[in-house]
């Protein structure tokens, strides 16, 4: 049985989408969850549902962080929802721990009590995002706004790692988000992370550029946070935005209104598809545990799916498979170093 | 009357689209052309043409800067027709020049040929993209990889002023890209950028989230050339992805392809919406001259708009304008130093 604690009461349609997603998850016989909030609030959604017990338990907590709390406020308050939930798992009494609520702070909570796995200088925030031929995984997705090249090669060896156990691929083709294909293409740091991530075991397939990473020629698409926070939300944007045009057009011509009826089921399934909020989350790497960022604006079914995802990672323990893969990325940088010295001497 | 040098053999469809741009635009009494490049393959498509004749003429030069040479090859060529276009405009020969070819090519003859403003550090790519609203400015688009806040301070000069010469605004709202709406969120740059833009007497509205900027609460937005290009490509291929993706739902329900028959109008319309290559290019800003880089894969229309617009900032001499707003900020900055040495003394 994995146990996953779920911040009740974090996200912007908190705590009904929670609830209604852990109960939607616990029916996996595998997994057993702990609600952590307030429990009149919580147990509204509850009451009726005695099958629930023992799949379903609430840990009592009276506060929680606001969505625009600052990180250094939220990291100081001892009692909120979000940092219990962490707590259980560096308790061991849970397996993985998800938030819909204050990513900044999640983010920041998660790492201070469960820490960082060894060899790692700066864990990740890791997306699934759609692309033509199904999915791509995007990091750093807003860890880490000034990143070095030392760390764009840690991000693609635990992109690589995260996408082994997520989508059980054996080999996937990792690529550097650039401004050009070419080697010289780029800023310094995507510069020299070409010339580590070249002479890496990865299966490095060179620069991606922008226009090129929705159609899955890629597997993992390795950025800066900076970078990637702003390429997640101009895709979150860009989406919406399009849409609204396009039923602009369609509601101008004489036609347009009927046939916008007859492709509206299509319209719901590409909205599903694109809407990233159904991916179960962000899966933050390089972390000692399983911890998930949900989307605040989550549903049911996209907790239902973080859960199910959190579940699926602690079981794997893919944070063990990162720390052993960038033992191993330590060695062939040891071997490059010495390469170049000796090339050097 | 204006005269503007149209590369003729820049760009994926050269000359064709080209020459067709030209004669389209030639269409405008004040505008009259000069085609540089090859004169045989030219006069193919102007021989039955005569009406032209002191409208459109030709400049003959044999050989071509090639889509995937490097810049620095392309700096020392001596003959082609990306170079000699742009003397045009050095000798005064012509107003404006423009080219569909290899971008980072003609953004460095550009600078070498005419030179810098003075005040300019870095010129930069300024990019017309469409939003809910209308449109609005990104830049820089790909110029400037690594950027300090003074560089994004001058965009911001830059772009200020191009949209007050294009749009005919009063006081353009001023947005920085970065990831979060608060002053303490972005890198190292942005967050200076943010302080240097605060005390600066633009009409800055604050930092502005990737998700937003479709939706046009911001006129000119303001990233380095690495995060702007990055964007850039992002929402041409995320929408031509999504395209694909919505077509290919559409045509797996029954009523789909009918009512697909019945939008289509509109999807037309739409497309060429939010199409850029409609938007008749990007203006180098910073150059001592106006000089126009279109989109490799631009249409005859897209340079007819192209050459509009060349024509359209040759004769506001949007350049002179820029470098007075550049000595304007130079004031401001001048007396920020000022009073900040004050607050550290």
């Amino acid at each position: 049985m994995l146990k996953i604690a779920v911040d009740a009461m974090g996200g912007d349609f908190a705590p009904e989408v929670n609830i209604l997603g852990a109960i939607e998850a616990a029916s996996d016989s595998e997994i057993e969850i702990i609600l952590v909030g307030e429990e009149n609030k919580i147990n509204e959604f509850l009451k009726d549902r005695k099958d629930l017990k023992g799949k379903i338990s609430i840990l009592h907590v009276e506060e929680q962080v606001g969505m625009d709390e600052t990180v250094s406020t939220a990291i100081r308050r001892k009692n909120t929802s979000m940092k219990k939930a962490i707590e259980l798992v560096k308790e061991g009494n849970a397996q993985a721990v998800l938030s819909a609520g204050n990513s900044g702070a999640m983010m920041a909570l998660s790492l201070l009590l469960l820490g960082k796995l060894p060899n790692v200088d700066r864990p990740a925030i890791a997306t699934v995002m759609p692309s033509l031929k199904g999915h791509f995984i995007l990091l750093d997705a807003g860890a880490n706004v000034d990143c070095k090249a030392e760390h764009l090669l840690q991000f693609a060896y635990m992109g690589n790692a995260y996408h082994k156990a997520l989508f059980n691929s054996t080999s996937p083709k990792i690529a550097l988000l650039s401004i050009g294909e070419e080697a010289t293409k780029g800023n310094e740091a995507t510069k020299e992370a070409f010339r580590l991530l070249k002479s890496s075991k990865l299966n490095f397939i060179g620069n991606i550029e922008g226009k090129d990473i929705f159609f899955g020629s890629a597997d993992v698409v390795v950025c800066d946070g900076f970078v990637g926070n702003i390429v997640l939300k101009v895709g979150e944007g860009l989406a919406e935005a399009l849409m609204k045009m396009l039923k602009r057009e369609v509601t101008e011509i004489i036609t347009g209104r009927l046939g916008y009826m007859m492709i509206k089921p299509a319209i719901k399934s590409f909205r599903k598809k694109v809407d990233y909020s159904e991916y179960g989350g962000a899966l933050l790497l390089g972390i000692n545990g399983t911890s998930i960022i949900c989307h605040g604006r989550s549903s049911a079914k996209a907790i239902k799916n973080a859960i199910k995802v959190a579940a699926e990672m602690a079981k794997k323990e893919i944070y063990k498979t990162i720390s052993e893969s960038l033992e191993h990325m330590e060695e062939i940088n040891e071997s490059t170093n010495s390469f170049n010295r000796l090339l050097c001497s």
